[in-house]
């Protein structure tokens, strides 16, 4: 049975997917708001991994939706939360889509679903929506990615990967006065990290 | 690296091991309380399962804290949940325990631990808390189930298995006066099911 695993190149969707490849016939899906091709980087990840890969186009408007929400706020919960449950309905509504997973974890705050929208995903599409680390904590998850993941870390200026922020900050530095000083604002500091190669033990 | 995975012997502890056994080695552990040996249930399905088993004995006097709970509160969540954390921190008590997982599910309400005691129980015993099932829904787990164990099926009294419930329900029909018509009325009707054998795909 195909499962359609959502993948930023990042270690826990990487992750996610290694969990799954025993028991599903694992495809990644990246998806893009055509405002950066960060998905150039997840397609070298997953050939890496070994997995097939697929993009999916999403309007660039929803990316301006997001940036008005994250403006609004002043942090980016609300705004990575919307685009990533528009990045769970486009893949919930390819045809023949049974398994939906994604690489959110036990301690994860943002993106995530509540359990009403995870029961309303599930049930509009007749889909079974699977978090494959979502029992597990982070050490348990850096044991994982220590023994199967070769990883590149840094700054999220710096690392490259296919993530809502990408491509969120580089519309905000396009379409607002004062946008660079505005994403040094919006976006906590923070660690990324981006899937270079597979270890095979 | 060793997982321990408390194992009563029903499908969703039986898919736990299953779902780590690519990663880790499984080793399955039982525990009992001296008031029913339901562990030989136990001890026959992970001989069919292919994993490792031992069984840890705990005090018969806290199934007898679990049923005055259960009599006081007149429904067994707490008793249930004051059982598993008995056996959790059994288990992540023994030498050289670095992993330890169960059974519970998504959609589980009982056992469970709330996030701060599962924060506890990792810091003290410097394990990590694995729960494979959690990021599973019901419809998921049918189908894996489906795909991977041989399972018997029936109400809570005809199917013999190594679960909290079946000691419990034993101690207070023995210690109780009208402990018969007080099962009845404390335990709600559920189905339960033991795994008989192992798919081999």
């Amino acid at each position: 049975m195909k499962a359609c695993v959502l993948f930023s190149s990042g270690k826990d969707s990487s992750l996610a997917a290694i969990l799954l490849e025993p028991f599903f016939d694992v495809e990644l899906v990246t998806i893009n708001f055509g405002i950066v091709p960060t998905y150039e980087f997840a397609r070298q990840s997953a050939s890496r991994l070994g997995f097939p890969h697929n993009v999916i186009m999403l309007h660039p408007s929803l990316i301006g939706e997001a940036a008005a929400m994250l403006v609004e706020d002043g942090f980016p919960g609300r705004a990575i939360n919307y685009l990533h449950q528009s990045a769970l309905e486009a893949v919930c509504s390819k045809p023949d889509t049974a398994i939906v997973a994604d690489g959110t974890r036990r301690d994860d705050r943002v993106p995530m679903l509540s359990p009403a929208q995870v029961r309303s995903l599930e049930d509009r599409h007749n889909v079974k929506y699977i978090r494959p680390l979502s029992g597990y904590g982070r050490s348990a998850v850096d044991v994982l990615v220590d023994a199967h993941l070769q990883v590149v870390q840094g700054e999220s200026d710096t690392v490259q990967k296919a993530d809502y922020e990408v491509e969120l900050r580089s519309f905000i530095r396009k379409q607002y006065n004062e946008g660079d000083s505005m994403v040094e604002r919006l976006f906590p500091r923070h660690t990324q990290s981006r899937v270079t190669d597979r270890k095979h033990l």
